[in-house]
């Protein structure tokens, strides 16, 4: 199971952000075996702008995640931050890519 | 160096986009030590929307790739397929980050 989560934060809560995500997702690729990376980048030009790549083990790995606590945490500390957030549901082009 | 490309294709020609981008990106991955990744996937909803993450070694192997033949054979041949191309240039929340 994967997608792509588009994600533009208010400029005033940036850095406030940048740190809450970060925690978030080094905890779950710590802690959840089903997490099998969640690679965030923001644009060079905006960083406001951020992608995820979410790639999830099974669906029941990504049910877990959202139960997790740093997963609750991350989003109810983040909720007020959020300008807006698109999820898209894909399918990979090549399965079992890596990243070297 | 790393950037998120984000792809159109024309309706008409997906399958043939779908197989020259699989031939390029398996060539490059296989063939480029610094081609990390090129992570391509396409949204469940309308499959001619691609997202690909790619991540180089840094700049030189980028030059390096788009001289290649099959970079330079996919592009051409790929060239009157693709509605819109837009190339976001892009740093990681978590340098290092890799796929279990």
């Amino acid at each position: 199971m994967m997608r792509i989560a588009n994600i533009v934060v208010e400029a005033l809560y940036l850095e406030s952000y940048r740190s809450a995500l970060k925690e978030e997702i080094e905890a779950s690729v710590r802690l959840e075996p089903g997490v099998l990376t969640l690679y965030a980048v923001s644009a060079k030009e905006d960083p406001t702008r951020f992608t995820i790549l979410e790639i999830y083990a099974d669906h029941a790995a990504y049910e877990a995640h959202i139960k997790t606590p740093h997963f609750i945490k991350y989003k109810s500390t983040t909720l007020g931050m959020v300008k807006s957030l698109e999820l898209v549901d894909t399918v990979p082009l090549v399965p079992g890519m890596k990243i070297k």
